[in-house]
């Protein structure tokens, strides 16, 4: 491309700098009479600017937009390094936090149409299979890298090294599916049945973990096979349950809020839908997504029949511009809130290496559980690699769990986690990117 | 309508209550620990739950959906009439707040782009003078009634009184001109213009009259002239500035913007021109929406020729979910906000009615700065009734301030400016669907 052809590029990036640090510095001046929707207004114009520049670049490359997001998130909330730290509220800010959280939920949603629970049922097996052997290997992996490098600490560090490796973040991965158009290919079904099957199982393992550390630190009992069964009833349970009543209720209750006749009440009834399950959802200690997932695969385009609008427009072209303002939220603060400095820290870089390699080969063991054929279990491995945010939340619970004065989570392999969640987190777009062109048609679903 | 055509609506209304009845108590155990999006998500389903029932019943009834919206937001805001007290945070939840705000802000901003810089130039005259006289009016009856009903307190209370009087919100009636597609006549363009303007010659009043009682009240030297320019010149500057700056650059930064090839651009670019307008007004202490209402006035759609997702969508059907999505929180908001204990308060009716009638009467003379012949002026004076959460700002302002220990505005002087607060939102959207329907065809701008 030529210079003149480069010129839009560089002005737009030169602005947004200028406009950037001109706009930040009267914010940091506010004070808590400020109207609250003031800095978010700032930091919203930030990220989606970021979002939609390094988006575009990306796919110039080559890559998935989503990629490009990211790395815009980790650019930002890495200023420092230049010395502009006036950004830096807009890792912890509780708005864009939630802004960026409904995002995904959304996200999750819009997936979760895509499918039906009579494809996913098709699948149920091998997802089972998949999550399961994509928790066992990882687990064993990540207790046996905590064992050869960490040496000294006790076997229940090690334990709870490997509990972090379980968690599957299944975020990214819908989002590069749902950039390819692929979320209805096969591959696709078992790698977002599986991420469900795992949140589910990675919740029963930290259950047991921390509550046999925090036993074995405080002298006590241990977790009883009561209070894990408990654990995972509740989480099944509401799997379970929801999925029943939704099966039986929803296309009645869509048939309800048809008679509300008033404009906006198809995207405003599935919005409630899947806000409720998403609700539900973090109510029996699952991630919100789950339960988002699990709203949009339960609806079908005839629970809509009756709604006036839907001749106008389908219930996902009302969802897409709600997703283009808060999708990218999600990804570019997911990026913002790694912080570089952890780098630097001595001997981590050994650890996040060893921890990385654990995290990918444990996932890649997880196609071995799949059991239809003509499947492409490189695909569905890698769409089950990303640990995210999931892995991040394990890793902060076990830094507050003390065993006999030591920490479970030292700050040095907190960093180290935090680095496999980087590498594992940019390395999936591109990957799946690359898996999935290799097949040129997915297979359907049969 | 039979019986079995009023169970449904009546089995919605019971699953809504007992939904909400026992999803609301486990939020309530939640700890910080809890992911923050989790209470939100129950509050958007509860409050656009709401907002669509009784939208639909207000419109069923012959009245605007947003007055079912403020009802229902009141309904559920003082369901402690009952007994129930467990949605009571909903009331100050700041996620909430903020959505709400960010619903407002886009509100105005359609309604913005529905008009243009030409059209609103060629009332700009007559905006002036409504705006002018919407403000000595109110003013100077407020500080008689105050006066009147207060003679023991010291005049500056009074002045006080009259500053509350002169906020115009222009958000429901920017609600009820788009809900009646009425937004291109020439009495919403003259009210959208005045209420502008009304914005900055409301700031400078509240500067004036704050500054002149804490000079009082400390024996300083009272606010200068020098300062008065000050506020007025920043609020000017900003709008003169940023609307000259827009339409200078707008056109040019739209064309950059279209050549970030990538989904979902021409959505996002208009978010970022939005937040961006909004938050540069908040910095010359303007409210958010007056930079949003410019932001759309700039924008032509023209501007948006050269975007490829331009031949598929509008740039106003792609806001239109995130209006839908977002508005009603607003407005549900607004209602769930007003405490109908004020209205029990001892001698607090007497004044309510009084302020009431003076902001009536107040706004009404503005109709007389039309310069424009067969021009709606009743349309006009009663688009600029409607006080909202800017009266509640002052009062705010006033409730903090002393003058010789007394509280300039004492808790009930307070509940009756809240209860104007209600009566000028409420009456408004039916007054104001009926005046624009006794004209049959609204006047065009020509």
């Amino acid at each position: 491309m030529g210079a003149n052809r480069r010129f839009p590029l560089v002005f737009t990036l030169a602005s947004l700098v200028a406009l950037g640090a001109l706009l930040t510095r009267p914010a940091l001046a506010a004070d808590s009479t400020v109207d609250p929707v003031v800095p978010v207004l700032l930091s919203l114009s930030i990220v989606l600017g970021a979002a939609k520049v390094a988006g575009w670049l990306s796919t110039r490359l080559g890559q998935p937009a989503v990629l490009g997001e990211l790395i815009a998130g980790i650019v930002v909330g890495n200023l420092w390094i230049v010395g502009f730290y006036d950004l830096d509220w807009m890792r912890d800010d509780p708005t864009l936090s939630v802004l960026a959280e409904l995002g995904i939920i959304v996200l999750l949603f819009e997936v979760g149409l895509e499918s039906t629970v009579d494809r996913m049922r098709r699948v149920g097996a091998s997802a089972f299979l998949v999550a399961l052997i994509g928790v066992i290997t990882p687990f064993a992996l990540g207790w046996a890298a905590g064992a050869w490098l960490l040496p000294g600490s006790s076997p229940y560090v090690h334990a709870f090294l490997g509990a972090v490796l379980t968690a599957t973040s299944v975020g990214i991965t819908a989002r590069v599916l749902k950039d390819l158009d692929a979320t209805r290919s096969i591959e696709a079904q078992i790698i977002l049945g599986a991420a469900v099957i795992d949140d589910v199982l990675g919740l029963v393992i930290l259950a047991v973990v921390s509550g046999v550390i925090i036993a074995a630190d405080q002298g006590g009992q241990g977790i009883s096979l009561v209070e894990i069964a408990g654990i995972s009833a509740k989480a099944l349970g509401f799997l379970g349950a929801s999925m029943l009543l939704g099966l039986l209720l929803s296309r009645r209750l869509f048939r309800i809020a048809a008679r509300v006749r008033i404009r906006g009440i198809l995207l405003t009834s599935a919005l409630i839908f899947c806000f409720l399950f998403s609700y539900l959802a973090a109510l029996a200690d699952l991630a919100p997504v789950v339960g988002a997932f699990a709203a949009g695969l339960l609806l079908e385009p005839s629970h809509f029949d009756r709604f006036d609008e839907r001749r106008e427009h389908s219930l996902e072209s009302l969802l897409h511009p709600i997703s283009t303002f808060l999708v990218p939220v999600f990804f570019v603060l997911t990026g913002l809130r790694v912080d570089l400095r952890t780098l630097g820290e001595p001997g981590v870089l050994g650890l996040a290496a060893v921890l990385t390699a654990a995290a990918w080969i444990g996932k890649q063991a997880c196609s071995l559980g799949i059991l239809q054929r003509g499947v492409d279990r490189l695909t569905v491995g890698l769409g089950m690699v990303p640990r995210g945010e999931v892995g991040l939340i394990f890793a902060n619970i076990g830094a507050t769990m003390t065993i006999g004065g030591e920490r479970v989570i030292t700050p040095a392999t907190y960093a180290a986690v935090v680095i496999m969640v980087i590498a594992t987190t940019l390395v999936t777009p591109p990957a799946l990117q690359w898996s999935l062109g290799r097949k040129r048609s997915p297979t359907p679903v049969t």
